[in-house]
């Protein structure tokens, strides 16, 4: 049973999921894949034919020709487990309670990537229908959407897929952000990505894409090389508010900059995760809503946090992101 | 030139390191090291043979048949640079100044694991003397020692070998860990780390050694399998102020809790830092050197942060302490 376990000292919370120690690895190497492959591999679970192997929850479009399904994760960190909370002088866990969700596309060796921009556009549509069903029940407190991308970025399936926590907390990363846009807005009154946004426009060395609706950045704490963030320039503090012609957009934009990384970097192991305001609970959260800003985060595994990073907190990066900028613009 | 830069809106430190990219990779595989091999390998930078390709810093003892050398790290993530700082109002940065020492054991293919508990207690008698010659310099903050084992722990050289960064700024986790202590000491009047010993000696299922001067537990939220605390009985704030018995001590149950990771899990890739208090600057840190507690987390690299880590600050660790503890003790 799944249980979340808070550091006596830091108050960082850790997830113990001992159902994840029986999740296969179905490969090892770091290479990850290559264009002209098979589309279908019978042995893959997530590929059509096997559809009856999983426990689905929705697809699209329906019928045998679906392009994406959302199913559960056979392997889930979270599962569905009574409410327990255990908090004496040193030690506070609660039930690893939630939804562990995984959404797959079609084509087996098809990484995002390559994709069109309909497929991504489509699963963009189906992560906001995701939030916006996920966000009714109130006993979730957090909608964490991310994928994975080769071994070294902890895939271990090759076929592509993005997964869905729905967590009865909300994670240290993201109210430590909220937090900082919080006091930055008390501070000057405006909403600190805006302004980031605004300065990178101005200062032209970290930009990578400078589109109609969306910003593409070489962050100024890049914490590895090639680390890139996708803001909408439209200030809106929740992914699940966001209108057609901007999905179609950033459906585009994903492709282009996983796409260069794909070309100018060989296919490098990567993450990408959505970070958004958590689901409205009550009314005083109105004021972060003025000073949260939700944007992706495409974080490429090309160096591995060593000693010193676990110790510190301070990711080391051999590249200045004002070089990473110059590389994939 | 190195720079550290802050994340305007979490206030997360990075350190821009240019000087890294140069760095050799000297082996690929994650398998690590075996006994049996040469002792010296004269392609080895780190060999005796090769002292002259380092700039060095001491050595122990004097003359060609040195045990451990400390030499200056050729592609340092710090250098000696001007101090400059720049903040304005989203962006903030100060130069990467400080120091990058390796530390260098004689043998080629003798890991930790399984060197003579008289090589490990001369090093820590070394960590112990650097500490205290750094700790005068009054533009060190810190001084963080690590250990990387195996490429996917992050270690480039095979030789066994320590680094040493003394860095300007206190980093976010030490920063973290000492507040945590504080506020803990406020409320109740005791250590944390001390009522940890006590709690953990009385439940007893996360011991892994329970020694005359030293607790190894599996802690209550592991953020890995097998990740391993060691902790010093008495309360002490800092690691230099260790006694000659308990460093004895320390060395042996440190070859022994490396040591049944080697064995039980085949040389696994890990790294193992120090956590103490910082160099004394002032009166008013007297309240806090009764609350921090120094310590060695031993941190095995057997589960690869995938983009839910990375998006949340959560880890998911497969396997409860209870269960780690149980097989390692």
């Amino acid at each position: 049973m799944s249980q979340f376990r808070q550091n006596p000292i830091t108050k960082h919370w850790v997830l113990i999921a001992p159902n994840r120690a029986k999740r296969p690895e179905q490969f090892n190497t770091s290479a990850v894949m290559s264009k002209g492959l098979a589309e279908v591999v019978p042995a893959c679970i997530f590929c059509p034919g096997n559809e009856s192997k999983n426990v689905e929850i929705a697809r699209f479009p329906q019928g045998k020709n679906w392009q994406i399904r959302i199913i559960e994760n056979k392997f889930e960190a979270l599962s569905h487990v009574p409410l327990s909370r255990r908090a004496d002088e040193l030690y506070v866990n609660r039930s690893g309670d939630g939804e562990h969700e995984v959404i797959i596309t079609r084509k087996h060796n098809e990484p995002v990537a390559l994709q069109s921009t309909e497929t991504v556009k489509a699963t963009l549509q189906v992560f906001k229908q995701r939030i916006i069903d996920l966000s009714k029940r109130s006993d979730i407190a957090y909608i964490q959407i991310f994928h994975n991308h080769g071994r070294d970025a902890g895939a271990s399936l090759i076929h592509p897929h993005y997964q869905i926590l729905a967590t009865p907390i909300v994670p240290q990363t993201l109210h430590d952000e909220m937090l900082g846009c919080y006091h930055y807005y008390r501070a000057s009154g405006s909403c600190i990505y805006c302004d980031i946004i605004k300065e990178e426009i101005a200062q032209k060395e970290r930009v990578i894409i400078n589109g109609e609706n969306f910003l593409v950045i070489a962050p100024y704490a890049s914490r590895s090389p090639f680390e890139s963030w996708i803001l909408p320039k439209k200030h809106l503090s929740r992914f699940e508010d966001i209108g057609a012609e901007q999905i179609q957009e950033l459906a585009y934009i994903l492709k282009v900059v996983l796409g260069q990384l794909y070309l100018k970097l060989s296919d490098p192991p990567l993450n990408f995760y959505l970070h958004t305001m958590p689901p409205a609970r009550s009314k005083h959260l109105a004021y972060e809503e003025q000073s949260y800003h939700w944007h992706i985060t495409v974080f490429p595994r090309i160096t591995i946090w060593a000693g010193f990073e676990y110790a510190t907190g301070i990711p080391i990066n051999p590249m200045p992101p004002e070089t990473a900028a110059g590389f994939l613009k």
